[in-house]
């Protein structure tokens, strides 16, 4: 897999600039969705000419919209403006932009230089970094994808002012994940943080360092055949939740999912590899008094555990799949819960979440 | 790029069952479409098991399925079938089959194993080897897909007893630019030989031989940054004769297209490099004795340049990009030819096909 360049900065438009001229691309396109056309795209136009001369390719928002209509209209659009091999794609915008702007940059003319600009915490801590593209298909979540890295990824807090606490807690929950895998020093500081009154510098700098634990992970397994399954951790419990909530037309946020699912994963964690006790207690009352609770009763168990029998990251579909950690920094993956333990654990964090 | 396995066998059914028992993928799908349904599936079921026990996907034969509602198809039904990330993928079919379902296994579930078995000469040396897959899109050829090789490639003359002709040189076509872009001893000892009269044990040998070439090729440059672009010779003026036919409603196949641009790509080459002309004639004499002519006149020469202009391999619209040689296995990409010098190549490959 090709080198990824990732550039942190609060200058978005002169490294645009500089990597267009860079690649010289014979053309630029650059995707975006309703809200970042109305909400980002004409500020950085008057900063960045090669912004202001791009193509503006437009789907509408939202992760309904991540499909199989919204990736065609963007082929049509590439092919329409006259797109070659040596055409760039700019995917300005949250997770959905670069998730499918991402794909269809692998796949057009089998694959065109792209760079992704996220303008979400939660993109720019996740979805943009590290080669993960994809569209939703018949129901199922990023179905149909390929793994194919941005030429580079420019991430700036510069976007976040517009952001709702909600879609900073959102990503922050992804970089306590980050935290949790990589070591207790990490960690720590985001703890220490709360990212709804951090200042601007400061949250770059803790973007940053949780970024580079991504991109480390990655960079030793791109295509997630081992170690980058550590990745996952939160997201086996999360991604139930996650399912639950839209069964219940009630959706929640991507980032608090995963806040739940950790609590729930390192106390399987505690159960299997003795995590330390007081390292979830601290961990559960971060999330609890941030994030609230996600309200379940024993009558959602069964619906929980078929959706975490359906994950993609089941080898089959008899087992569940989870990673663990023995303590911080310390990733033990393909590990197996059998539904009794995920039962108690789930138990245990309605106890957490005083629920 | 991973390595490709190339299996060149008479009892293909044993390395299916080998390939499966090997990688014991969590399920088997076969994909065909209704001529190897009917022609080749029902035999080979009887002789692999794990084909007998594979879900079969089936698809409309032909160039004009290739799309993305085929491939829709067939991710839906890799879904309703339970496909996994360990689920393996067979194509059995010519190259509609190896290219479309080359892009599914690449982007299900972002990639899955896939095989392919190619039952036509032309997919056998061309299509299902090199890893480039995809489907048309909006009116033009591949122009989604992904570079992505299949885990293994079996290669067998078993299936081509049923192929008429026709197709038979459609295949040898492209045979013959390999053995162009390779040395004079594998060249002189295809023109030797009539690919309608050849026995099957020859032309295995000859087979083989030839797909080593590409993959030599491939394995150096798999993107096709540089030496892949040798694999085009023929190609510009090739998809050029194709595009016409299309126009005309009375479609030419693909190998013969490639068999006149070889013709026209060596008179260029002959006007650029000195290729020799005693070489130039001996083709020349070839593709008419075996392949006739494709009909054109100088009313044709606008439209078979703005073809010409139009082809994926050219990194701007104002130039147009040849793969030429100066002797055979003397290999020169990037070759820019002008207007006037396609016109006099045109006037000559007239001469040659007496038209």
């Amino acid at each position: 897999m090709k080198h990824q360049d990732l550039i942190f900065t609060n200058n978005v438009a002169s490294h645009i600039d500089a990597l267009v001229a860079k690649y010289s691309p014979s053309k630029v396109f650059v995707l975006v969705d309703e809200n970042t056309q109305k909400l980002v795209l004409p500020q950085l136009s008057k900063a960045s000419s090669a912004i202001d001369n791009a193509s503006v390719i437009t789907i509408n928002a939202g992760d309904t919209n991540k499909n199989i209509e919204s990736l065609s209209h963007i082929w049509a659009q590439l092919v329409e403006g006259g797109a070659t091999r040596k055409s760039m794609l700019i995917n300005l915008g949250g997770g959905v932009i670069t998730d499918i702007g991402g794909f269809a940059g692998a796949t057009f003319k089998r694959g065109i230089r792209f760079i992704n600009v996220p303008t979400t915490l939660l993109s720019a801590v996740d979805a943009a970094v590290g080669g993960k593209t994809g569209i939703n298909f018949n129901g199922f979540k990023n179905e149909i994808g390929a793994f194919c890295e941005a030429e580079a990824v420019i991430i700036s807090t510069c976007f976040f002012a517009s952001l709702s606490n909600e879609e900073l807690l959102s990503g922050y929950a992804e970089m306590l994940k980050h935290g949790l895998i990589s070591n207790a020093d990490t960690y720590n500081r985001l703890l220490a943080n709360d990212v709804v009154n951090i200042n601007v510098e400061e949250l770059l700098q803790l973007l940053e360092e949780s970024v580079m634990v991504k991109k480390r992970v990655v960079e030793e397994d791109p295509t997630e055949k081992g170690i980058r399954r550590a990745l996952n951790l939160g997201h086996t419990a999360g991604h139930a939740f996650e399912s639950l909530a839209l069964r219940r037309n009630k959706p929640i946020p991507h980032g608090y999912a995963v806040a739940w699912g950790l609590v729930v994963e390192l106390v399987l964690s505690h159960m299997h590899l003795q995590f330390p006790s007081n390292e979830l207690n601290r961990l559960a009352s971060y999330i609890y008094n941030n994030y609230g609770a996600f309200a379940i009763s024993c009558d959602d168990y069964p619906a929980l555990i078929e959706f975490m029998r359906h994950d993609k990251k089941n080898d089959s579909a008899n087992e569940i799949n989870f990673t663990m950690l023995k303590n911080v920094g310390d990733i033990h993956i393909d590990c197996i819960a059998s539904e009794e333990e995920i039962k108690t654990a789930l138990d245990i964090y309605r106890d957490f979440m005083h629920i």
